[in-house]
């Protein structure tokens, strides 16, 4: 069944027609990732019978190219509004679902002046939980060339450094192998590394420093993600403790997940974070100011998520971080981050980088 | 007059407070670039006497270094649903304004919980259509590094380049001067470029055929913007007669915007729009498929904007595009895209690079 035809056979319990406004799923929809994420320029409208890509000039071109979408053009004589009321027209539309944490307050206004809608339930997302075998073959080549990237950025690591060259380097690194960062590298020196989202500075590496470093990689728009924190020098008693505190809770983490799957228990997102974090609070540090981890695929942070709050249940085909951390304000942070996919077999581990203590 | 004091003193008028989600305006405000431009990671709260940041764990370090936002830390245990709730009792908000086109569906219902809305009526957006001298000279050095890249990329188009090739080395070349890209860069040979957006594919350049170059440069957040169209060979007639078009539409546009200014005769974004609008259709092609141009700053789009549907009027310190172009499917396309500022002496193009046909 193509990625269309199970989103039509789930709209039909529900509504009408889905529109789709969200870059990633309309990438996930059409393989076209031309459009910006900043503006909107494009909507999907998925009904029963047909399916409709609305967009203007600058894209007609590549868009008749897809024949799974009939384009619906939009230009100054023919407003999204009017166009999408002719759909709904003339596909007899009752309920139109949108994508409510997508679609702006603009935007529904417009919409509301020529459909009665309601919630898509996040359908597309839940599509987008499992991944199939091109998109883990992505994910995949992505966290092989993350791995590198890491292997070559510790090589670059000296004392007089700064932050922003390093994440710069890293940019630079994967660009030069033909694709793209997932996101803007962080790098952290020192008590820099406490705030767990730090913007790289003109900071110098001094002797004996954590360095923390966070970057992911996009490859055929599916993405990486990695952390690992390595010592610019001797690991003092202090950094060691941490260290071992986070690595100990990310293992504990993924050991729990190997046990549960193997003796054919699910397990939710939550009860994972619940294992990491309490490992850390136990060892009398601040529980983890952010998620146990999160899905990746097409965006950097997707279904599902291992929260406090999460009820996503992990199962085979799904790809997410797990990513502890300990971060003391002054003094600095550790995170260790990997990625994980869940096969029938178990999780595998899909980013290789050494997990042990890295002294430089 | 600070920019928040600018803020403060607009939100008197018409609302108790304004909650800022976008990106960009938060960038405007806070000067700190580190949130994600793709998930909502924070919110500034701009009341009558104070101001607040809500924003979660990962951000509290570099939300404390900014004394101008007192820090509403985000947590499972304290949603932002309830701590806006308590800012709006505290400060006795009755009327808090969002900005309609950025607030999300989800996000409205949450704030319609706590506290009675109304749109912002762009007042940020406002603000930042006309640029401080600190602005300028960002948008000035982007363009500047523009030209550069445009100096290098030609001397690396050669037959049997590919598209992808091209943009990755335009990415490359301002990654090594240390700057970022402002938008993927848009390469497009012979027919491709038609598709006044096309993405960059394998396609070879083969001889004689058109090539189609729109990239920028981001400098301290701020973009440039520009397009030139050049030939791989020696131009035929039919090319020749489309560029000598574009070029006289754009030439027309800022003669007529000089003209204008130095008359002391205000012009709209619509009027400029119209000039090379009717000019371009005069020569017996179809209308530009887009805009005749932009606002840039922060963004790469936006306001002012110059269409057929603008009402901006064109003032001193405001930097926009001018871009006409004609696409001919099957065929090709020309565009021709320069910035220019507006001062009390007239317009001031401030990307340098050469307009007259270049046959490579």
């Amino acid at each position: 069944m193509t990625r269309i035809e199970k989103v039509k056979k789930l709209l039909r319990k529900n509504f009408d027609a889905l529109l789709i406004s969200s870059i990633p799923n309309i990438i996930y929809l059409t393989g076209f990732a031309g459009f910006s994420t900043l503006e909107r320029e494009a909507y999907l409208l998925i009904a029963k019978k047909r399916n409709y890509i609305f967009t203007d000039g600058r894209y007609f071109e590549v868009a008749k190219k897809n024949k799974a979408f009939r384009l619906i053009g939009i230009s100054l004589n023919n407003s999204f509004g009017q166009a999408l009321k002719e759909i709904i027209t003339k596909e007899k539309i009752k309920k139109l679902a949108i994508d409510e944490d997508n679609i702006k307050v603009t935007e529904l206004i417009r919409i509301k002046r020529v459909a009665k809608v309601c919630s898509d339930e996040n359908l597309v997302e839940g599509l987008r939980k499992t991944k199939d075998e091109t998109e883990i073959e992505n994910v995949k080549k992505a966290c092989k060339l993350g791995d590198l990237t890491f292997k070559y950025i510790l090589s670059e690591i000296r004392i007089g450094t700064t932050e922003k060259i390093l994440a710069h380097k890293i940019e630079v690194f994967i660009l030069k192998h033909g694709e793209r960062i997932s996101f803007r590298p962080i790098v952290a020196f020192g008590e820099n590394s406490s705030s767990p989202h730090h913007v790289s500075t003109e900071r110098k590496l001094k002797k004996n420093e954590i360095v923390l470093l966070d970057f992911g990689v996009k490859i055929n728009n599916y993405c990486s993600d990695m952390t690992r924190t390595v010592f610019a020098g001797h690991v003092d008693d202090k950094q060691k403790k941490i260290y071992k505190t986070v690595l100990e809770a990310q293992t504990k983490a993924i050991e729990s997940l190997k046990s549960l799957i193997k003796n054919h228990q699910s397990v939710t997102g939550f009860e994972l974070d619940k294992i990491a974090r309490m490992y850390v609070e136990s060892k009398g540090y601040s529980s983890i100011p952010h998620s146990l981890g999160h899905g990746i695929g097409l965006e950097v942070h997707e279904k599902p998520s291992l929260s406090p709050k999460s009820k996503d249940v992990l199962i085979n085909g799904m790809i997410f971080s797990i990513e502890p951390g300990i971060y003391i304000p002054g003094f600095g942070g550790v995170r260790i981050e990997d990625l994980v996919l869940l096969t029938a077999k178990g999780p595998q581990i899909i980013t290789r980088a050494n997990r042990e203590i890295i002294e430089l």
